[in-house]
């Protein structure tokens, strides 16, 4: 069943959606409060749709894009909406006010957020159970993870189908949580490489290279708890777990809690400049999509 | 430029160092303690060595495996020795006391350990510096990762070399740290994927499914640092740090510490069944493989 869509804020995250939406055969009409990001926005969303479709052995008919001049225009006949406005809480807040105003109530809200919870969003909803968090992973179009917290079971469903339809995984949280799943691990990483650097162990390039050559590759294909259900030999996790649970828990205590004083920051700084070797941001952000779509193409 | 690899330890890194080293040609006299241990240990090798050339367009001559009936045996001739013993300080130390009794000054020992560190092996060697550590990721010939700690300076480029040789990604450490750069990072990562499971906010097999189809799958393309580099936008980390380091740093505080309970390894024990639904660890390990080589292939 094709959705037309509400695409509310039209930035990175939004090309992206509208990209993959429309790609899939769903109407996407997009707004934005600030016309100077309409300004390149089709020919984006034109250039991500050309890297789905790298995805996609049968296509079926792409769907319209409209772009909307007020936020009603977009709205009218959406049977779903998804928001990628900032991070800010009472700006979400006052766009779901007036959505609510216009929409019927069969439609979903499901917001992009990274940071704010469904319990905070939701504060103040004529119908809170219609809003979710639909939380896509940089780039959307081309990561295939969707993490989803909804309330409602029927919404859980739609929701998990119409990203599921787009070829998504989607991962249903069983309660709401600041950073969801993706990114409360991704932080936690973060915090031990930020450490590893600020402690002169190694430097930021060859923390990125362990990463890559190493854990990074087989999470992209195992997760970390069947890796220790892997690790444990015939005995799996339960025998990990008794085995080598002490040291892991002796581990975790080694590990380092820094700050991002000045000085960190400036290591850190120099170490990507050093690891980017004079390489662009658009270059290394290609060079990740054109890696990304090779990997995802064997799976397909 | 081919060596001749007394290995030590015949476990499952050792069958796959064997496999590796073969394959590029090296000649590897393997020796274990335990009579047991060798009995499939050949049979172990080959079945490793035929992933390896699934990777390897131009093979090489393979080198010999020998099987040697004592340790001694295994070192003579020997210009290179990898150690893969069970993770014990004392027994280690006492077989690089009895190896240094036998081999010439130019021999290196490269120890595999994932938990002890190069001080601690190093004690009591007459050529500490002989030592390095050489630590590969799990199944390690698959995996490009080998995080190398080595004093001194011709010695390190001789095992980077070396390794890189076998096609392999070697990483040097500055100084030598516990569970070097990879499992600081996986420990780091896994403590807070416990931490959800303990926490209720996600099941295991959730936890798990946006680990690979998110971080997991952008960490095998770039690392954590880089990562943060492209999400800065066009002024990279330093914009990234500058604006979003805070609420990291806030971020860091949410994230948990988590105890391996009796409870909490119940629920990762129940949790992991479930993923598995009924696989065994060795169709399990195969499917890992199997996905593994598909992701190398497209680098090669």
């Amino acid at each position: 069943m094709t959705e037309r869509v509400a695409l509310i804020g039209c930035g990175l995250i939004g090309d992206s959606w509208a990209a993959l939406m429309t790609a899939h055969g769903h109407d996407v009409i997009a707004w934005d409060p600030s016309p100077a990001v309409l300004d390149d926005f089709a020919a984006r969303v034109e250039k991500a749709r050309a890297q789905v479709w790298q995805l996609m052995p049968q296509k079926p008919e792409t769907g319209c894009l409209t772009i909307a001049a007020t936020l009603e225009d977009a709205l009218a006949g959406a049977n779903w909406v998804q928001e990628n406005a900032p991070e800010k809480l009472a700006l979400k807040q006052d766009l779901y006010a007036q959505i609510e105003a216009v929409v019927g109530d069969a439609v979903i809200i499901a917001s992009s957020t990274s940071s704010l919870t469904w319990s905070e969003l939701s504060v103040g909803m004529k119908r809170p159970d219609r809003l979710i968090t639909a939380h896509p992973f940089n780039p959307p179009h081309l990561m295939p993870l969707v993490e989803i917290y909804a309330r409602d079971q029927a919404i859980r469903a739609r929701s998990v189908a119409f990203y599921a339809g787009m070829d998504r995984q989607p991962v249903v949280l069983k309660r709401d949580a600041v950073g969801h799943i993706a990114n409360r691990l991704a932080s936690a990483l973060w915090r031990e490489a930020v450490n590893i650097v600020a402690e002169d162990i190694a430097d930021v390039s060859a923390v990125d290279a362990a990463l890559v050559h190493g854990p990074g590759l087989r999470w992209s294909v195992i997760g970390a708890h069947m890796a220790y259900h892997l690790g444990g030999g015939e005995g799996g996790i339960e025998a990990y777990l008794k085995h080598l649970g002490p040291s892991q828990e002796r581990r975790w205590f080694t590990l380092g809690s820094p700050k991002l004083t000045p000085e960190v920051c400036a290591k850190l700084v120099a170490g990507v400049a050093e690891e980017a070797a004079g390489r662009s941001i658009d270059t290394l952000a290609n060079a990740r999509d054109v890696a990304l779509i090779r990997i995802l193409q064997t799976n397909s």
